[in-house]
């Protein structure tokens, strides 16, 4: 595993997120127990000075309460793992232990007490800096609101600081 | 000039922004009086399955209310015009013309009425979709809040569908 900068793997990265199957946004509880969300959305840059990656989480969602811990990773397999990313996309960590039934193997972090996910190709540790809550009159583009959040739920905007980014491949 | 994905000249535009002297966002007012702030914040990724570009602007700016048109241009000047990113980053647009003050080049948006920056190397031409406020209870992170936010006016996020990205090099 080799450190990258975050912008090197940025173009495939999006490939993957936009026309792909998307990415895993994992997180852990308090006992240290990780979960994995499938993200088709991703956001990179900088704020604050500082390298950025952003993702979207509906309050309903697991993942959701998960964040309050203040860390996540992004770990994004390249063209791999059609099965985990569909299973992971559609049930939730409360029903089940994704880890377990997927035997997702796990490495730990090494700015976060989340883990990576050593059979993806790159993942990015993230300290969560700030949030940001989508509100219905925020939503000016009429096809979004209606695709999205005709059930309301909108969505909460987690800014993480990048802390390492890591090429799992090598 | 050369159309191109958003993701192609990333790691240079985040250099640029993160390292460098910053970018231009370009803004209009209803007559179409252009106007550029510099800013040294960008994110830039997938969100509603489109391309968006990030902002974050503060309330008191000037161009905080021209956003209001829905419109807006990040011009990238790789390596170039530091003056002029100088000047736009310490005047307001409420009391100079900084377009003729500077003398800047403008042509036409192809998907915006906001010009773009002929001189500049890369420009996205977006339009805003959606909107969010930073709050106090928002900002996790006590080293950003006491460095950016100890007299307040707290950052709009604004999202930009990316219509359109130039290389103006070619």
């Amino acid at each position: 595993m080799r450190p990258i900068t975050p912008w090197e793997p940025f173009a495939e990265v999006q490939e993957q997120v936009l026309h792909g199957e998307g990415a895993f946004l994992v997180t852990a509880d308090a006992a240290g127990r990780p979960n994995a969300m499938t993200i088709g959305w991703l956001q990179l840059g900088t704020v604050w000075g500082r390298p950025v990656a952003q993702v979207l989480v509906r309050p309903s969602r697991y993942t959701h309460g998960l964040l309050a811990s203040g860390e996540f990773v992004v770990a994004v397999p390249l063209g791999r793992m059609g099965e985990e990313l569909a299973f992971c996309g559609s049930r939730s960590g409360r029903d089940v232990d994704k880890f377990r039934e997927l035997r997702l193997r796990s490495a730990p972090g090494t700015a976060v007490r989340v883990p990576l996910l050593p059979d993806c190709a790159i993942a990015y540790e993230c300290r969560v800096v700030a949030r940001a809550e989508l509100r219905p009159e925020g939503i000016l583009d009429e096809g979004i609101r209606a695709k999205y959040y005709a059930r309301g739920d909108l969505h909460t905007l987690f800014l993480g600081e990048v802390l390492a980014t890591w090429d799992l491949r090598e």
